[in-house]
């Protein structure tokens, strides 16, 4: 550890993930808001929170509300300040990003952080809604996300796979192994096992990306309560703590960049967190990672630096050939073994995108506290640091957070 | 004061405001971006810049693009982190708050805030797309906000003005004083002078708003450079410091308040903000207020606690009519003067509503630093504190920021 970290998790909620046809997204959030507020186990008062960071995207379009901030200030019956961050599906993250920073200013002691989407709502309208995250110019030549992440996939066997069966293999296992982990996720969207095979014989969305690559439209809410950190076991015995909160841009769009085979602000943010925390790869043993299309699990585990670029495909296939049987599937490398997206990732938890930055950091505070239940992880001298990587779009955003409960104040 | 500064305001720059036809939403950005850059007045390199907060509201409805950081990512060529908030018209005065807390969390030396609308591509829908900034019951209801702020007036003339003109022609006289102030700007949408009678002339609305109690449709975009306070001479010697950032939020829905004659936001982010300037109301002399109806600029007179409730039509007539000549006209009351909306408010100098509350902190930071040309106001003693107010919606936040130069730091 390089410095005191930013802010201590107290509490954490969230609703499940799918097609909720009966909440609206203050519905969600109050939800999620109530069951984190009532997870801070030495009791948290409404009225001692001091400010509230929000993210969601589309909101304006898919629910036709601006202004959340007045929205929740109804809910909560309070008139504390309120901000909402719109970063694509890194919205919620971003809106963490911002808490971080004001816990450490000193204007704050408790505030509530929250991530909500409601996407179902909208039917078939939603495939181009989401097109706001990639810029128009990829919209007018007829893309959607499936086909922006078929370009990124199909560059990516081109130029790595090299004909190789076994990297569009890996690219199946993906979605496989997070199916897999969500099973024991009450929470979980999808809850179903299925096979390389399922993926290969599901419908062709964007070639080569199939149905069963892609995370699903979503409805759902996450909620965290963060507190200074010198203040948090005035809550809890046990809290978690946010050692890094980082931050890496990029251009929206895919065509201006240098390279559709690598994810730069991934990179770039994943490198100062690990800087800002002083540890290093080996030290994460569960990462909660943006798995919008397996190709983006497969390019994090190469930007990130597990994996060599280009080799990523080939230690994701051996890790999971190579797999001896449990409930969770982990990848392994030179000196290191990590947890990827236990409860199911944004491919099978669900993937309401305003939430899902969020709902990684709530899942890492679950797993490291053993509270998962029948998904509980099991690390083998457990999980000293976990990560959460949430991008926007194809990459125009990424936010980075490291997690631990090894802290010296 | 009570504490140290946020930041220093070290450059500022804008785009006119109006219907600006040739630009979409980054050219504006740049623009506003560059001309804040380059008024640095010992340089400043676009390297320099470590991060971006930006503020804008209707971007994914009127312009269909969302992700605003990779946007600006590529227009500065920059990978650095980049927070998009929204919070209605108050959107950009909620991305300096999270610049302002950002600044103080040590994280960032120097940082780019910027906001930005472009609004009269959308011709007629964008009186509907307004109504993001109102609860969807009101929509439904029929309202527009025009028939919001109607109510509001309404209920003023009728609970306080009690069948007395002068209330009527106070309310009136908010427009005359704004455009009037707005005739030297060379930025402002409107340069025209109107007279009270041009007002009740003007075509009705919404009963008893009439299109000249309104500020217009606008596009625009302003930026401002910040800074760590203890470096601002590093950039400039005249900085301008920001000593008060507070923020308050109350319900979206005008039916669910307590009161629709008083914005319970601004109340309580006035009072928090003078206790942390640690002055009090007479130390104001320039007050850049929220006049998106000229009841609002009323309401603020009042609820800030210059006017008595009930009383601000009262003293603003009273001040208006004992008005002895001059570029600009000042407020009046016990013991105290204050220049409100120098520039001409969003009533005359325009209403891009993402840009708004920087266009606020631009105004105050060039008339302290006596750099607003023909329009610099001739404040007797000099301006020592000026003050920021931007609220979204009817209500549902509002941000205040506090300025001076005197700072020991």
């Amino acid at each position: 550890m390089t410095g005191k970290p930013y802010a201590a998790i107290i509490g954490a909620g969230r609703t499940r993930f799918g097609e909720l046809w009966y909440e609206n997204p203050e519905s969600m959030v109050v939800k999620a808001g109530l069951e984190a507020l009532e997870s801070v186990e030495k009791g948290l008062h409404r009225a001692d929170i001091q400010a509230c960071y929000l993210g969601s995207f589309m909101y304006q379009v898919t629910n036709k509300l601006g202004l959340v901030p007045g929205y929740i200030s109804r809910e909560l019956g309070l008139n504390i300040p309120m901000s909402q961050t719109e970063a694509a599906c890194a919205s919620s993250s971003s809106a963490l990003h911002n808490a971080c920073l004001a816990i450490r200013s000193g204007m704050y002691d408790v505030v509530l952080v929250g991530g909500f989407e409601k996407m179902t709502d909208r039917y078939g309208k939603i495939v181009d809604d989401l097109m706001f995250a990639a810029d128009p110019r990829e919209f007018d030549a007829g893309f959607t996300f499936s086909g922006l992440y078929a370009a990124m996939m199909a560059r990516y066997m081109y130029d790595f796979g090299k004909g190789d069966d076994r990297c569009r293999i890996a690219l199946a296992q993906i979605a496989v192994k997070n199916h897999q982990h969500a099973v024991n996720n009450p929470y979980a969207q999808f809850r179903s096992r299925i096979t390389v095979e399922d993926v290969f014989k599901s419908p062709l969305i964007a070639d080569p990306v199939r149905l069963l690559h892609c995370s699903p439209i979503s409805d759902g809410a996450v909620a965290v309560v963060l507190c200074r950190p010198e203040i948090a076991r005035r809550y809890t015995d046990d809290p978690v703590y946010i050692v890094a909160s980082q931050q890496a841009t990029d251009h929206v769009s895919l065509y201006s960049r240098t390279s559709t085979v690598e994810i730069k602000a991934t990179r770039l943010a994943v490198g100062k967190a690990l800087r800002e925390a002083g540890i290093g790869l080996k030290d994460i043993r569960l990462a909660e990672v943006h798995d919008c299309f397996t190709i983006e699990e497969c390019l994090f585990m190469e930007d990130s630096g597990f994996y060599r670029k280009g080799e990523g495909w080939r230690g994701i296939y051996e890790s999971i050939e190579s797999f001896q049987g449990g409930k969770h599937i982990p990848y392994v490398g030179d000196g290191w073994e990590v947890f990827v997206n236990v409860g199911g990732g944004l491919k099978a938890d669900g993937h309401p995108v305003g939430a899902t930055g969020l709902r990684q950091v709530y899942e890492c505070f679950k797993q490291m506290r053993g509270e998962a239940g029948a998904n509980q992880v099991d690390v083998e001298g457990g999980i000293r640091y976990a990560l959460c990587h949430n991008i926007g779009g194809t990459g125009g955003i990424a936010n980075v957070h490291i997690l631990t409960r090894e802290v010296t104040l």
